[in-house]
C-alpha cells in the first residue's frame, strides 16, 4: 500500500495527523485550520469514528464541523469489513472535501478498512488533493507504517518495544506517534525507527498538530510539541542483535522538538523555527 | 567551581555517575567495577550518605564494598556545613584512594558541602587521579551544573521544566539526569541544555552507570541506557522567548542511546557501539 498514485500536474492532499484531545471548546485551532483545508464553508467533510467503539464520538465531530460552519458532514461508520464495500458510503468519500478519522483503537481501522474500497477512497482522495485528518488511533494510521501498539511510558527503546502494522499508507515518509509526551512514547517510536531508519518519526503531542501540506513541509499548530525524530544519519544500531525486552543501541538519532509555527520539510529532512525569532545565528 | 586543576603529567580520576537502583545483589556488576578502579583489594573508600536522610544508607554501602573486598571503607556523614569542615573527615578523604556518594536529595549535598574544605578536598582528589562515582543524588552532584529539580514525567522541554544548581564540579562537560527512563526525564535534560547548548546531556538509567575516564571516554555499563543528548549542533531554541510552562521549541539535538559497552567521547562528541557488531557501515 504505497500511496495512491498523484495523477499528472495534479497535487496530494494534506496530510494532517493529530496527537489526540485537541481543543473542542475554544477557539478549536487546529480543527479550524482543518476545516479551512477541507474548503471552508463549502467543506464536505466526511467523519469516519470507526476506531471509536463509543456512542456519540461520530455525531460530536459532526457536530464540531457543523458549528464551524461546515456545508455538509457526513458520519460514516464502519462494524464490519462488508460495510467498507457499500457503494453509498464509497460515495460519500468520492465527494467529500474532507476525510476526517477518530480516535480509538487503531487496529480497529486496520482490521476492518485495511484494503477495503473504503481504503482506497480514501487513499485516491488523498492523492487528488483532498485533506485527510485524523486524531489519536486517526493520526496512527494515516502513514505506511502504522504503530498498533507497544510499551508506553519508556523513553528508551527496547527490542519488543514496539507493534508495526500496514496503515493507510497516505504516506509512507513518516511513522506518527500520539498522545506523544503524554504517554511517554518516545521509547516505542525510537524503536520504530530502529527497525528500518528509512522513515522520519512523528511523535505528535496532543491538542496538537503536523499539518503536512501537499508539498511535503509540516507545519505545527497547537498548543503542544511535535518531536521529530530523524534517524537518517543513524550509526548503529543494536536492534537485530537483541530479543525480548532488552534495551537498543542507538548511535546517531536526530532530534527535533517543535512547537506552534516551527517546520519540518520531509524531503530536505531540515527544521525550522518559523515565526519565532532565532535565538543564535 | 570549575574543575580543580589537574597536576602537570597528572590525569584527573574517573567520574561515574550512576542512574540509581544499582545492582546489590547479584553480579554488583557496576560496584565492583568501580571498587576494581579504586584499587580493588588496596582500596580506601570514603562513602558519602548524606543526601539520604535514611539511616543505613551508608552502612549498607561500607557493608557491600566490604564485601567485594575492600581494605577500608570510612562513611563520612554531614549533617551540617560545619561538619564538613573537620578535619579528621577531611583527612578521611584525603586519604581516600575512592569517593562514593549515595542517593538522596542532590540539594542536601550542595547546600552542606558546597564550597567547604571537604568540597574542595573532593575536587582536590579527583584532579590527582582518585575515583568519584556516585548514585541517583550522588551522580546530579559529581558536575558543574547540576540539576537540582523540576518536571519528571515530561519528554518534552519546557521553560521551567529544570533548576539548575552549582554542583561539585569534577567536570563541567555534561550535564547529568538519573533515573532517567524511570522517570522520564528527557524533557527536563533538554530544558537544561537549551539553557546553554554547551554540555552534554547524560541521561542514566537506574542499575546503569556512565563510566568517564580520564581521557573523557564514557563507556556504559549495567543493564539499561545511557541516553545522551548532544546539543552543540543546536540550530534554534525558543528558550528565551517564553516564559512558565510553555513548550520549548528545539531544532536539531543530536540523540544517543547507548546501551552496555558503547562509548561516548566527551572530547570528539562521537559515539562507538563498542563490541556490539556495527549494523551499517
Amino acid at each position: 500500500m504505497s500511496p495512491s498514485r498523484v495523477r499528472e500536474g495534479g497535487q496530494r492532499g494534506w496530510i494532517v495527523p493529530i496527537g489526540g484531545a485537541e481543543d473542542k471548546d475554544n477557539g478549536k485551532e487546529i480543527l479550524r485550520r482543518f476545516f479551512d483545508l477541507c474548503g471552508g464553508r463549502g467543506a464536505e467533510i466526511a467523519v469516519i469514528p470507526t476506531a471509536s467503539q463509543r456512542n456519540g464520538t461520530g455525531s460530536r465531530y459532526e457536530h464540531l464541523f457543523g458549528e464551524l460552519g461546515a456545508a455538509k458532514v457526513s458520519v460514516l461508520d464502519f462494524d464490519t469489513r462488508r460495510d467498507a464495500q457499500e457503494r453509498n458510503r464509497i460515495s460519500r468519500i468520492e465527494h467529500a472535501s474532507g476525510i476526517f478519522i477518530t480516535g480509538g483503537n487503531q487496529l480497529r481501522l486496520s482490521t476492518i478498512l485495511g484494503g477495503t474500497p473504503i481504503a482506497q477512497a480514501i487513499r485516491a482522495r488523498s492523492a487528488e488533493g483532498v485533506p485527510v485528518g485524523g486524531t489519536s488511533a486517526g493520526a496512527s494510521i494515516l502513514s505506511e507504517h502504522m504503530i498498533a501498539g507497544g510499551a508506553s511510558d519508556n523513553p528508551t527503546p527496547h527490542a519488543d518495544g514496539v507493534r508495526l502494522a500496514p496503515g493507510l499508507g497516505l504516506t509512507n515518509r513518516v511513522v506518527i506517534d500520539q498522545h506523544f509526551r503524554q504517554r511517554d512514547r518516545l521509547g516505542r517510536l525510537l524503536a520504530a525507527l530502529a527497525y528500518n531508519p528509512f522513515a522520519i518519526g512523528l511523535g505528535v503531542d496532543e491538542d496538537t498538530a503536523a499539518f503536512i501540506s501537499p508539498e511535503n513541509v509540516i507545519e505545527v499548530v497547537g498548543s503542544g510539541s511535535l518531536t521529530v525524530i530523524d534517524a537518517d544519519d543513524l550509526q548503529f544500531s543494536s536492534m537485530a542483535q537483541h530479543d525480548d525486552d532488552e534495551p537498543v543501541c542507538m548511535l546517531g538519532v536526530r532530534l527535533h522538538v517543535l512547537t506552534a509555527g516551527a517546520t519540518f520539510n520531509l524531503m530536505t529532512r531540515s527544521a525550522a523555527a518559523g515565526a519565532l525569532a532565532p535565538v543564535k545565528d
